[in-house]
């Protein structure tokens, strides 16, 4: 169960900063769908703005890295920081951006390979060898 | 400090398990460079085996992802877990096989705003969307 | 589903180790009210008497540091390492502290905010400022 | 070692976007001193502006919360995360703001409570009471 | 909800490198379940092949570590990556190795301390003790 | 660098409540050894006392779980939590009680496997099995 209540679109209407993001959602999306964690974001209209102006800015404006790849690194560390909803939205996300069994199937390989090293790099505490550094 | 000991190419030529898998390494790399955490990980033969047997079928045959955002992906569960060693091997792994960066400081962008939003997602408990559902 | 089963008041009242430990609880909070995790660690009555009163004290007494504070950093620390249950009955007891829907909301950007440079900072390997020794 | 390179004032004044808002955060913190997070940011100036507003916004604005208080969640969430970078940084700036030693004592107790009972909650997968429900 | 679907039986009989698998499940552990992660795991048949093999060699192999040691380890890393569905799988396969109550309280304690004194370390910055090198 | 003084013996030896805790760790250690956790704790009385008192009681007295045991279990979580402090004082803690290279071998074989099947678990969601329920 959520800790903040879900502003539906009626509550959403009623408050001119929220309504204002809600209306950029979807036009930015281009689909009428506002999925909770907006929803639940709205009690507080500022972080709301912020956190959805960097994610327009970081997720959908065009860069040197692919849409469909942004979703599988947001897949990954939400992942890894054990995050439900954000691995089942940006699963969702994902597959809408043609993300194909196969890539998942591969994703997913190597999202548990990497948790398996991470943890025995870790372990062993191994030291970084000197032919990593930055020239 | 290591919590294990490094085994240099003197005592790894002296355990034929693990010379047989550093020969491995340097054959599939194309290089003579063996980093420390195969070199921590020879403690235990039979896992310095299992290991590098999985990274070499996931990391370094052809497949449905393109091998640098392979290692992107790496470089994000590596951060989530905190694993100074991975991230630094694997940034350095990044850029060897072309990683721009614009696209590092994309890729950096990207899981700032996961960890943030992950954090807020589960700060709220936002419940999934049915949307979200696998058909 | 819990992996342990969850004592009753009448399981509770027949040991006298967890009867003690839930009286003193009810003692305390001047309520009736004896939450899951209580019940749940009830079936090891030493580790029980050891949490609670731990929590007790670091919790309930006077300090340097005011109750509805404690809640706040309970809710950060719960959070970022994903303990639903933890999230939610922290987040209910900083309200009944007092929380505000602003606080909460100043908490949540807050939490968000260091999620992402935390990140940042890990996936940069940034060295510590000399500047920052304690003296 | 750090995975980017680190601008120093020179390398800063030659690129505007990061000149720009090297000078906000020397306007803002009314101090000549960036630390190394900034300039290793600095590698993305849009990032680097966006991570730098947010902050501005959350951590320096008058808000429901103390300057302090805010410092100290900053230290909980590091910690959880094992951000070492983050843990010195925040440690020393809620020194700056007035942390007292009996204070850092008590925060500390908290989080290591705090982390002892999440871990208890998450093994035990103790089912969150109905009480707790937000009305 | 899971991100993928979970093979049925006859799902599994016609893909024959899922049904090896599952064939080789049934004959190892001597029983007809095949739990939900293998279920998952088939929609990427390489991995399902890899994973199951490396469990199979470090779960079920005679070693140097007895077999109920070994799943209270798995519970000890789960609980601290927060996999709910691992710490119940691991409960319950402790349980079936023989785990009693007294011992499973005992590893709850252990996990807790652990994790408290993670946190404190980890916020203390505590510099490791040249004792604890490996000689 | 800590971000708390480290007591030298001392300063130590000043602080009544510190010097009793530091006794009593000597005493039951039988050894004049007293690692730098303890001595950064120190700035805490309280803390320093409970956080040993909690240790002394869950690590060192008679249990159903063994010695050594209990620090492997203790490794596993601190790798978890990407501990360094903690990782490189109880590897020494467990080869002090006995471990060998084999066990320390196998311990990391589990611990990367668990991280790995963690991670898989929690990025498809894999709803627990109801034959996991305890009864």
């Amino acid at each position: 169960m959520a800790t903040v209540k879900l502003y539906t679109d009626e509550q959403a209407e009623a408050v001119p900063a929220v309504k204002a993001v809600f209306d950029d959602i979807r036009a930015t999306r281009k689909s009428d769908f506002i999925n909770n964690f907006w929803r639940a974001l709205a009690n507080d209209p500022a972080n709301l703005k912020r956190v959805w102006e960097t994610l327009k800015s970081v997720m959908t404006v065009e860069g040197a890295i692919d849409p469909l790849t942004r979703e599988m690194i947001y897949i990954a560390v939400s992942t890894a920081n054990s995050c439900q909803y954000c691995i089942q939205s940006h699963t969702a996300a994902a597959r809408n951006r043609g993300m194909t069994d196969a890539q998942h199937g591969e994703l997913l390989s190597i999202i548990g390979l990497a948790s398996q090293t991470n943890a025995l790099a870790i372990a062993m505490q191994v030291p970084p060898d000197p032919e990593f550094e930055v020239k």
